[in-house]
């Protein structure tokens, strides 16, 4: 029979522009719900934080936030900043995208070796939802 | 049961650059054919236009296509271009990502507060046909 | 019945950076398992090469490595390449993206005209695996 289940996992931030591990706690809720093999999305619900798959070491997750922010400077005169002033981080999080898509293969996360699950948040800190969504068996 | 759908959208482009949001049309769809939970992808089937998730604030829209001009500019001495003269709308569509994937929870779109669908325009004006494919019950 | 199936691919790079079309690939597994409708990803298992979907055309193929590696220059004083050296490669990999989301309609890859789904390595040569999951019927 098909499942499909959500849920939805919070994340603290702590820093303008902050790289967040939270392979872990995808896998605690693979291991709670005991789906086997499907397809998994895992989503910011947030416009000016995004979701992407790179390796979990601390000076490449400073090194990918420091890049897009130099991709994407603050303030160099984008029209939304008169709305709100963070054009900026909307642009960064179109760059990384707002979600990343995974498989579940015998009840596990099908991640190579060095992948992990990265929230990348570009106008914190904040308090932030990431959805998850699983179809499968 | 498990449902497969899919289906094809069309969208027409005014300019050469352009953010369209197109989240009503796939909500609409949504609609029509009652589906109630699952995954769903929205992929344009071009290779110089894209989709992504954000804001549909008309001044953000403008900056996105405005910034991804920036840091792909036009005849920056590509090779494609003696083919078509188009390698700048191509290398930005692969920055921006030919398709989005959303979730469908309960009959509604999983999207949060600020979230629209945004199908971008590199190569414009022309008309676009974007397809949405589901897979759930 | 739902069906979820997945496989591994392999690619070889030849080169430093470069983006090899790998459609066919996953064509012949379409065809070779008789799948008909669903969500099919495809996905780099490593962290530093991606997946993308965009028009095959070789000069265009080598634009987007070149580009991409135009944005994100190889040490540019990352604090990651303390460690590997390959910062860049990662960051870069980053905005490409880790996997593209397909379609499978009627036993047939869901593309437009001219797109292809290309392997792109930032940090070659090597042998690279491709993970491809299909939900659907």
């Amino acid at each position: 029979m098909t499942k499909v289940l959500h849920t939805k996992l919070s994340v603290k931030t702590a820093a303008d522009v902050e790289v967040i591990d939270v392979t872990e706690m995808i896998r605690n809720w693979i291991r709670s719900e005991g789906f086997s093999d499907g397809i998994l999305t895992v989503s910011s619900v947030h416009t000016t934080a995004g979701v992407t798959i790179n390796e979990g070491e601390s000076r490449l997750m400073e090194d990918i936030g420091m890049h897009l922010s130099k991709l994407v400077p603050k303030g160099a005169g984008y029209l939304h900043d008169k709305v709100d002033n963070n054009a900026h981080a909307h642009i960064a999080a179109t760059l990384i995208g707002s979600s990343a898509t995974l498989s579940v293969v015998s009840k596990s996360l099908g991640l190579g070796t060095w992948q992990r699950v990265l929230f990348v948040e570009f106008d914190g800190p904040r308090s932030r939802t990431i959805r998850c969504n699983f179809v499968g068996v």
